[in-house]
């Protein structure tokens, strides 16, 4: 069982949240708007709770589930009340025509929120490659991650088992920008016909 | 049924020639070692043929099967030989840690590759994302392209349907950057334990 917070509360927040709980996790959601994290807290029932933004996290496993453009700002904001926690971004960083990255050439979102982040923090990317509203249907899936701390990839991949998903370790967090890219791809795909946005990125282990 | 030639001896050509040569596609395979290549096509039986090095191709679609930095070179000393032609880019751009890519920011090698061939010509990026001991063991696989010709696009994904596997459109040549980044997570991930190196990207259709 994990403790995880999650920052956020769109699409990607209810979807985790929702198998997080089913999954035995105690699940922390937090907003900006108190009320709205509140009902969903009620809404997702079992463990889950409402936190404080911008306080000290419950859970140890914190989950950025915003637009990235806001993640680093937020980052920044809760400053050293991400102390010691395993932050998962889960941004995807395309542009809006899913032709190219937002972020400069020599990083990725995931190394711009650890810069951000408190030193005693680590950084895991995951999630990016996934759909919310795929999350949100139930079944197996896919997640790949890459962070540099293996203490928190092992962490990330025993939630995300618990979530009923299979965690694929890419590697360090050098590799968090072709993750970043496989989330382009994902959304190129789907604009260009695959699956009418209905399928999960993954690997068939095959042999 | 597609007229194709693959220029290049190693294990992708073998793979693709061999999946080629069962889906009644004609195949020349091409290397600057000519008997090597004529043992090879000896060794594909079927309508297996080996083409001359640096001459006109017989093929309507041309596979650059060599490693990424031979491939320009070998495009320039081509040159109008590959006029008209579909050049199918199947290159690996990751460095050899697999942790960032060989080419510039602002480029990918099947855009490099597309400035050095004749303006008549077509690329487009594929098969980079499948292993080539996977692919020659046979069975179903996700083949994700990228590039700017929907007539050469759909030409490809025509052969590659012969071929047993599935095409997958991931966009514009402009993407060709990302599906470089996820051959680099493909390679990275099998760094990383996944599957013993037996595995395959790909999408799942699911909903």
């Amino acid at each position: 069982m994990s403790s995880i917070s999650i920052i956020g509360l769109g699409t990607m927040t209810r979807a985790i949240a929702a198998r997080a709980v089913e999954g035995g996790n105690a699940v922390e959601v937090i907003g900006r708007d108190a009320a709205k994290a509140k009902d969903l807290a009620a809404e997702l029932g079992g463990s889950a709770t409402a936190g404080t933004f911008a306080t000290t996290p419950v859970g140890d496993l914190v989950f950025l589930a915003v637009p990235y453009a806001s993640a680093v700002p937020i980052v920044a904001q809760y400053g050293d009340a991400l102390a010691g926690k395993v932050i998962i971004d889960i941004t995807n960083t395309s542009n809006p025509d899913a032709t190219g990255l937002v972020t400069p050439d020599d990083t990725s979102g995931a190394q711009e929120i650890a810069k951000a982040a408190p030193a005693s923090a680590h950084v895991v990317k995951a999630f990016n490659t996934v759909f919310g509203h795929i999350l949100a249907q139930g079944g197996p899936l896919d997640v790949l991650l890459a962070g540099d701390d293996m203490q928190a990839k092992t962490s990330v991949s025993t939630l995300i088992e618990t979530l009923g998903l299979r965690p694929l370790d890419a590697g360090g967090l050098e590799v968090a920008r072709w993750l970043e890219g496989a989330g382009l791809v994902m959304i190129s795909l789907a604009r260009h016909g695959v699956g009418n946005f209905n399928f999960s990125l993954g690997v068939d282990l095959v042999g």
